[in-house]
């Protein structure tokens, strides 16, 4: 897989990429992920790539111009499954949706800043618009380093032990089971004495019972989806 | 604002918070943020934080004893609002949320990382779950800095302009109309006429129109709220 990842200030989220499952991924070549700083797509001297609103009101907004010329250069390069912007009005991410992004080939993330980016960007080149959550960030860049890590981690091969994703939260429309390690009893708090037993069957059956139960305490929307 | 946030993997969210608006309302006094290695934390020689799941099963959980030295420690130092665990099962973070956590003085960030905690750290120690969407990522690290960004944006003073955060999408249960920049005509795509109109309260009207138009499309459900 290839990302390209282009914003006005891709150093804001290098180090999500330098360390944990991600750095591995790109290390181990199972996807390569290229910044693209918008400035350098400027059509001024000032490296200008943002502009009052038209109609008035507070926030700048990123020109077209420079967003066009960036993405149109990728474009020549090679074919992308999707350009996506990143947005609060987008199309909400959930799990079902980064299972489905993990297969594609190339992907094309662009970052709003500042007040967001003028309509005709979203009307004339972005194919997908995703939000991260029902709430407001300074800009795309995070919402991007979210997607990318909920993506590359679910690329066959990237998770040492492949399973450790299949019983994640979510896969299965449930919440994950409550999870101990030792000591088996700390300060008197025990951990449950199933989970001691060496018992496998009763132990995820237990797990089962437990994650259902959690769910319908905490997320009982999920069930049906 | 004081936010401590403790991870085995700090280094992993240091560059977004040196840019943008989170750098500058650190530089100007608004907030100050504190990273803490639970490393540091360990009770034995090898640094160790995490260890196989009892019960059996893949992926590593984070051990109760550093987390708890490392919470004390904190504690021992000043009170805190919330002691939250970022976790997919936790309260989904919304706008309001946001706004209610911005008006705290003192918050710590629990990062899980690998598998998630001891079940015990959730129940001792934790004031708050709270989750940045229905989707799997690494480690808590990038949901506490989507939880911080969002956060520290709103705190008085921060954004240049405070009418800036107020406009913003969901802020009235309302995604934001359409905006646009120089120039009028980009190849032929033009902006909307009533834009260029000067008429204040017609471009308001028009405004007010469009994001309630977008929301019923997009987003009927945030109108209800």
């Amino acid at each position: 897989m290839r990302i390209d990842i282009i914003s006005v200030v891709p150093d804001l989220i290098k180090s999500p990429f330098e360390g944990s499952i991600m750095q591995r991924a790109i290390e181990k070549g199972f996807v390569e992920v290229h910044f693209h700083n918008l400035r350098k797509y400027s059509t001024n001297n000032y490296k200008q790539v943002d502009d009052y609103q038209y109609g008035g009101g507070a926030g700048m907004v990123m020109m077209v111009e420079p967003i066009d010329k960036c993405i149109s250069e990728l474009k020549s390069e090679r074919d992308y499954d999707e350009i996506i912007y990143m947005s609060p009005d987008g199309e909400t991410l959930n799990q079902k949706q980064a299972n489905q992004l993990s297969l594609k080939g190339n992907l094309m993330i662009l970052c709003g800043h500042y007040k967001g980016v003028d309509q005709r960007v979203r009307d004339l080149f972005i194919t997908k618009e995703i939000s991260i959550g029902d709430y407001v960030l300074s800009g795309g860049e995070l919402g991007a380093a979210v997607l990318c890590d909920s993506i590359i981690r679910l690329i066959p091969g990237v998770l040492g032990d492949e399973t450790s994703a299949l019983t994640d939260c979510f896969q299965d429309n449930l919440l994950s089971p409550p999870i101990y390690t030792r000591p088996a009893d700390y300060k008197g708090h025990k951990v449950p004495e199933i989970l001691l037993s060496g018992h496998q069957q009763k132990i995820e059956a237990w797990r089962d019972d437990k994650a259902l139960e959690r769910t319908k305490a905490l997320r009982p929307d999920i069930l049906e989806d």
